[in-house]
This record gives C-alpha cells, sequence and structure tokens, in this order.
C-alpha cells in the first residue's frame, strides 16, 4: 500500500528524535522508503539510516503518507504542507494524546503495521484558505486547518469589523475579535472561546465572535462552501491581525479584505482501525462514561 | 401558480380574524379557492365567505399553499401536519415579527400578489421525527420543526441519560436534559440554552444540554443523517419526558428509547423577494448594523 | 470542648451504617456523649451501643456538634435542622469527595480526635429564608443552605415572573426559571446554570437565570442583606414551583409572593486543621496546578 | 454646598465644548468658582470666561466637586485623578447614555441646581490599586476602577499564570488572559467576557479568565479586601501585559509579580435625586420592564 513515508517532527525537536529512531528502523525493516523533514532532524544522528532528508515544504511531492510525531501543533503544520498533493497523515503524539496526534508511541509500530496492510480507518476534514487583499492586490495567501482568526493586536481596546458571508452583510461588532474555525479546529481555540465543538465529517465553519460587547452575539454555524469576508473599521491602522491556526500572522488595517473560503482538497486523516471520535472528546473533556 | 390555499390561525383565535377575513377577501378576488382551518375559525363568521372548513390534519390533502397567520407556535403546530404533502408554507405575524411569521400584516396582500405570481424566495429547512420505543413497541411518532427535548418533569432532580449518535455511544450526562435542535430550532429554546445558531441551509442538528453537572459540557453539532438515540438511566420511572417543539410531552421511563432522525422530506418555507435571514437575525437579536 | 455529639446519616441509609458504628464506638472510647439520628438508622442494630436515637428535628437541643455521615444531599437536609442553635458541623463523605461533606472515612477518626481537642478550622455561612406569602397568609417559610430556585412545572413553557430587590423592581423574565444561590450552593446547580462561583466567606447572593429567553439577561450578584421578592406573572396557575436545596418544593400561582432574606444565623462549618477551599475547588473542577 | 467644581472633558474634545460652555455659564451665574481641565480645553475659547485652567493630575486639589463631560472613558481617567482627595464625581454622558456617563446634556443644569443645593443621591464604589514587582522593585503603581487585566499581548499563544489569593495558591491557567474586575467594571470588559453583574453597593472583585483553555474555569467572586496576586509562567518573555482600565499598559515576563489590592479610598459617585440603577441596567441591557 504505502511505500514511501514521511516523517516529520518538532522543529528542533530532540525530545522526538527516540521515537523517529524506531520508526525509521521499524519502517525499514518492513522495505519501506522513509524521508525525513529537515526542520526535525537538526541534531540528530539521522545519517547512520542512510535515509533522504528533504525540505518540508517539499516533502509531499516524494511520499504517500505523511506521519507526524509530535503534538497538535506540529501536525497543523505539516498539514498545510501536504494538501495539494492529497497526502494522508497520521499523528503520533509524544506527550499527551492530542485531537490529532491520536496515536501512541507504545502501540505506534503495530498500529503502523496494520495501516501499511491497509488495515486502517481514513476521514476526510476540511480546511481554510484565507486571502488578504488590497485593492487588487494579494497580500496574504495561507491555508488553516484549525482555524483563522481576526483579533486586536496588543492594543487593550476593542476592533470594529464587519462580516459578510456569501457577499451578504451578517454584521458588524465591537470585540476581541472572531474565530473561523472548521470542525477540527472547534476542539481548539473556538472551544475555550464558547463555541460548539463540529463533528469532523461535517464541512460546515462556525464564527465564534471573542468578548463581543454586544451581549447577544452568539457563534454562528454556516455552510464549508460559504465565503466569509472580513472588513475592519476605518477607523483601523494595523491595529487588527490575522492569525492562522495560531501560527501565522499578519496584520490589517481599513481597506483590507480578508476572504476565507474552504479549500478544494479534503486532508485524509488516517486513525487505527477501531478509531472512535466519541471516546477521544469523552477522554479529553472528562465527558461521561456508560452508566 | 398556486390556485387552492389553506389559511391556517390560532387555535380559537378570534384576534387573528380580522387579517383572515383580508386574506380570504383578498385572495377570493383573486379568483383562489381558499380553504379554512377549523381550529382557528371557532366562533368567526366565516359563513359570509362560502369557503370550505376543514381540519387542519386533512387541509394538507386540499392545498397547494399554506398561509399561516399568527405566531412562531402556530407555525410549528402546521409544519408537522403538512410535509407529507410537500406543501410549502408562509408565516403572517399578527404581532410581533417571528423567525418563522417574517411577513408583516400590513404588506401581506401586496406580498401574496407577488407569491401568486411566482416572484418569491423559498428555502428547504429539515425537521424531526421522534419515535419512543419500549422493547419492539412504538408508543409515540412525531415530527418537531424546532427541537426535541429531553428533559426531567417537576421533580427538582436532575436526570440521567445517555446518548447514542449513530448507534455509537456519545456520551452520559446528569442535567435537566438536552436540546436536539435543527437549524430552525436554534433562534429558538436551543439559544436560551447557550446553543451555536445554525444557518437555516444546513442539513444538521446540534445537542445542547441544559444545566449540566459536568463543566465540559458544550454543545454539539452532528449531520441531519445521523441518527440519535436517549436512554434515560434504570433510575427513571417517569421522572423524564419527550417535548416535540414545546408543544406535545411524553413521560419516559428506564428501558424507553427515544430515537431521533430527520424527517425525510423537507418544508418549503415562502419568503418575500429579497428576503435576507440575516437582516432577520440583526433585528430579533439586535445585533450590529453596517459600520 | 464538645461532649455531646450528633451523628446523622442518610435517610435509611444501610450503605453508611459501617461508618456510623466505626464514630460511635470511636467517640464511646473518648467518653463523649453520642445521639443518633432516627431517619438514619432505620434497620440498623444501634441497641448494642446503648445510644439515644432522637429525631432528626430535634437533635439540635441535644448536641454541641453535628456530623454528618453522607453526601452533600444529606449535608443540606442536616444544614437546616441546627441552625437556629448555632449547632457547629462537620461531614465526612461516603462515596466521592464532597463540596461540603469533606472528610474521607479513612482519616475520620484522627481528625475527629483533633476536633475534639479544639484543632480546627471553621468558618461561617450564610444561609436562606424563603416565605412564601399569600395576601397576608404565610404558606411556607423554610431554610436553604445552597440555593431557592424558582422553576417552571413540568409544562414545556416558559414561565414570566418579576425579580425585586429591596422593593426595587429589578426586570422581568421569560426563562425555565431563575436560581437564587449562597456562596455554598454556587458550586452547585447555580454552577450548572452559569453561575460564578462566590468565595465562601462572602455575605452575598447570586441571581442565575435558568434559559432566559433575553439573550442580555446575566448573572446578578447582591448584598446577603438584600432582599428579594418574585412575583409570577398572572398567567401563572401552578406553573411554577419554588424549590429549596433541591429537596423542598411549592407550587406557586399568580398572587403567591415569594419572599427570599438571609437568615440572621450563619452556619458554622468546622474542617480539619489546614484545610483550603481553593484546593478543594482545584481538585473537584479539574482546575489547574502549580505550574 | 459646592463651591469650586472643576470639569472635566475629552482629551482634545472640542465637541465637548459646547455643554462644557453651558456648564461654566451656568455654574457662574449661580456663583461658583469653576475650574476647567487643561487636558479637553484644547483650541477652545475658554479666555472668555476668565476661568483657571489646571492640569488634570492637580485638579483634585483644587475643587470640591467633578464634573465629567464625556464618555465612561474619560470618566475612569478623571476618577484615578480624584480618588486620594475624596473628591465626589458626576458624569455627563455626550452621546449614548453611560453606565458612568448618566446624566443627558437636556437634563445637566436642572440636576446640578438641585446639586448643590444638596438634593442628589451618592453612593460609594470600591477600585484597584495594582503595583508590578520585580525582587523588591516596585515598576508600576496604578488605579482602575473598572477593572486591571492580564493579557497575552499580540502574540497568537495563550499565556500561562498562577493566580495566589491572600497568599493561598488559587490556580494556575492557560488562557488568553483574566479580568479583575470592580463592581463598577463588571458592566464593561468582565462582562463581555462572560463575568457576572456584581451590585454596585458590594465591596467585592470578580476574576474572569478570558478563554481558557481548562473548560472547568469559572468567574470567581472574591472580597474587596483579598490581595490578588498574578505570577507569569517562566517561559513569559514579555509576552503579557498588565492593562488598568484599558488605558495604562504595562508588559510583563517571569519573576514580575502584580499585586492587586483594593485602595483604602473609595470612589464617591454623585447621581440625580431617584436614580436607580437596575433601570440604568434595564436601559442599557434591553432588559425585561414590568409585566
Amino acid at each position: 500500500m504505502f511505500k514511501k513515508i514521511g516523517i516529520f517532527g518538532k522543529y528542533n525537536g530532540v525530545q522526538s528524535w527516540e521515537s523517529i529512531e524506531t520508526l525509521i528502523q521499524h519502517l525499514q525493516n518492513r522495505s519501506k522508503t522513509v524521508f525525513l523533514d529537515s526542520a526535525s532532524c537538526h541534531n540528530c544522528p539521522y545519517e547512520r539510516y542512510g535515509i533522504e532528508i528533504i525540505d518540508r515544504e517539499k516533502m509531499a511531492q516524494h511520499i504517500d503518507v505523511a506521519i507526524v510525531v509530535g503534538g497538535d501543533g506540529t501536525f497543523l503544520d505539516v498539514v498545510r504542507t501536504i494538501v495539494d498533493q492529497n497526502i494522508p497523515i497520521l499523528g503520533i503524539n509524544l506527550g499527551r494524546l492530542g485531537f490529532l496526534t491520536d496515536i501512541s508511541p507504545k502501540e505506534m509500530t503495530s498500529i503502523l503495521d496494520d495501516v501499511m496492510e491497509g488495515i486502517y480507518e481514513s476521514e476526510e476534514r476540511n480546511l481554510i484558505r484565507v486571502i488578504i487583499k488590497k485593492d487588487d492586490d494579494i497580500l496574504f495567501d495561507q491555508l488553516a486547518f484549525n482555524d483563522v482568526v481576526i483579533h486586536k493586536t496588543d492594543s487593550p481596546r476593542m476592533i470594529e469589523f464587519e462580516t459578510f458571508v456569501d457577499d451578504r452583510f451578517f454584521n458588524s461588532q465591537r470585540s476581541d475579535g472572531m474565530i473561523i474555525s472548521t470542525p477540527t479546529g472547534s476542539t481548539a481555540y473556538g472551544l475555550s472561546a464558547g463555541g460548539p465543538i463540529l463533528d469532523p465529517s461535517l464541512d460546515v465553519l462556525s464564527l465564534v465572535s471573542i468578548n463581543p460587547h454586544t451581549m447577544s452575539n452568539r457563534p454562528y454555524v454556516i455552510s464549508g462552501e460559504s465565503v466569509v469576508e472580513l472588513r475592519p473599521h476605518e477607523d483601523c491602522h494595523s491595529t487588527a491581525q490575522i492569525i492562522c491556526d495560531g501560527q501565522i500572522t499578519y496584520l490589517i488595517s481599513a481597506g483590507y479584505r480578508t476572504i476565507v473560503t474552504r479549500h478544494p482538497n479534503f486532508i485524509k486523516m488516517i486513525h487505527p482501525k477501531g478509531h472512535d471520535h466519541f471516546e477521544l472528546l469523552r477522554a479529553k473533556l472528562h465527558w461521561g462514561d456508560k452508566l
């Protein structure tokens, strides 16, 4: 099934080397071709395995499956580099169980054996494309798997902006910002801000205001096929920023238009056979077990 | 276009007679055949118009469009009687602007003229079917356009129940109850309980717990194609009830299974040309207008 | 210090007999006079200890400290019977750690030895008196240590009522009800309904609406010295009820006035030396520990 | 009664000059001595009234009552300059009714006539003192009438910090920050973040986390006499800031201790006779009127 495997770790992540080493050996024993993410093998003795080191951004051209060894943050970063080539991805956590990195190091070799034989479950999840325009110039063009956020910068004052959905005026608000979240991101920042959890099978997005001044403001769920546009108030002079997955930021001012659409490709996530998203939710959120 | 029009008012609703009378005259002048809901014309001088009075439940067999004159409560009740025949429906409010009855009496005749000529907007909304089973017996079989709620009865104690989604265990909870809401109902009781607003175009449902004991409980949005099942705890002896649209209730006990599915038909709602759901939201929820 | 000790268990609570027996023996060995709550010793072989059985309501006249063996529900019930005599109280949990019954059976004998020697911490907490009047008749007069709740009965419809604070009109609301909570109750039902946690040292009360129709409704904190009055809408015919501590209920109608004041006495709660309320909160609510 | 009156407007606030002019004339006609805030009379023809211009910070030494003409923001700024001299204060709004500036320009002259004759209501409200220390050095020492906030700067990442109350460890949290609010501030930023409304008569403070990562985090109300201390995580290198009243900010790092106490003086606010705080709440928050 999968023959060319790309392994991605944390940036300069020495602490993940042990797991990565185990993985490499295990996969080479299974006669797989293993590629290693250049970002994550800094100062690691990868030479002894004779594997090819490739830039994270170019990895997708070489592999047919991506294995992330790290936390959900690493996973988010890798996802944005593989979506165009439709590479499936799975995540091995190093610390706590993550929503994305849901395979523990203990069980990783046996699960990988299954996966290599085609025994696994997979699901497709939407992700977001964010474009920032001024007049007709595209100033910013990025992806987000969890969420794109409009947020005040370090000013203590709220920002004011208008939201349009499918070219129709939605509302204006004064707030600390707003989160546009995928189902994947709905258990991340959107949840902290009071947003609903969206089933990962849905192609929808949620709009969740952050500390809105208007008390009747509520989370709103729209179709993944909708186009959202954010326009800051005319007073905004770089007092707002756009943030993708909590990792990439861009300052915006009045006159900038931020356009959020769903990416045409979906992310194919691989889980162990028998994976149960509800079980993950119950474990992570201390929800009630069977009576 | 529409030739046979059914008019529905409030139960024994004398206060809506004036609007209904205007409607009858106007539609008869346009050579339409008008039928009147027997529930709503109690003590009203309908005889002078020579129109046929028909039981609410049987009306759908005679008409090709339904006009509700009343509040959202009347609309909810009528919806359940017309879905099987796919009759389109529009709502004229008598008091305050409603989310469902969004045409004011002032503009109703001119809007109806447009509608009769095919000038209108329409949308399809999902609705819920609720079945309560014990062993293999079906004890209850009803529809809900807004929501189905499991709720404690008059006992001050919380109830405990398990929820399954698509035959997978979702969670157990101790709470005052839970709301399963359609997008239509998401601006009703679900909103009071902290649920998200769901765009009416979506075929999804939200699960919103009411005062849950577990503090990490959050609203959850599932596909409209999912099947939800509720199972009360073994201690439950008629201390819980199932409520459809806040109108129809049924006591349940341990061993009763409540199964919620989306009805195969959707409700076709008719709105005036230029109708804007976001405008309705902004007006009803005091949301921010254009800057 | 304490010589006459009253032990209170769960109603007909066979499962607590083992702990109660240990307590009796231990206290009799320390030459204390032990009294047993008649409600809790049903079917238990108390005769072998030659102790006096006394009705729960009369116990306070005989003892100088109350020991509750059970859960928080039992504690709430006992509190209402001892406040007039200013009897201090401590709670031993049988199952999970409770907010009120915060001593585990394992450590109870050693903690009691300390308490008997005057080594303990104590705090005073307010509690509520609830009077329901019609015209000049007092129909109901009860105490609540956690909360008094106005709530709809088994009707699916919201109730409508006015609230006055210190004879000034506060607001009217349509909702499922409202919780008036002491600091003690602020970690109970009030918390499930979105209310704040009130430090137990404060003499304040919180007003927390339950699923209010108006979206800008928010929890409100008033002085413990304030008088709250609730007046149901004229349409209310026994569709609302008043509930004290989730245990005592009374149906109300239009014309009934429910008056809530703080009781002149405070409850003196005894805790083990070194007791830390924040630690209890962190343990019960999964709050973050030291970094 | 009041003889020496200080008038404060918005910084460089030309738009408030008309009201200020009316006030000056009116008060001079009543033989009062009027002082004008230098910050607010920039470019205004104050010379024609022969009044003394004084720096905002020094005004309190000259006056026995302060009149703020502007919005709540101006009021907050002035409050901090008058608390040490115990000067009473009243606020005239220029635009929308404010929680602090609750007198409209229309009625200001007649209300001032009453106030000058001693016909008014007054209340005392607590305010906060914020000290930031490193080792034994005091780096920052400011007041806040609404709130002091610890908040991430422009980084998209949450901050992590510990909170102590009265030298006892309260909790640690990962969040966007936390608001420590007075009753006055409880209708401001704290309300947007989900905090309770605190009656202005109370000497309490609320701790309201902003988008906390832990889902069981809830607003907590403490005594105004408590001392709160905030300690950022060791990873914090100027990624957090302390903000007083949304106006004054200071960057903090690991090792900095932010200590929040209630100021020994209270602010004496003057309201027109018959002032009703609940009425203000109902008007500002669209709460329900009498049934």
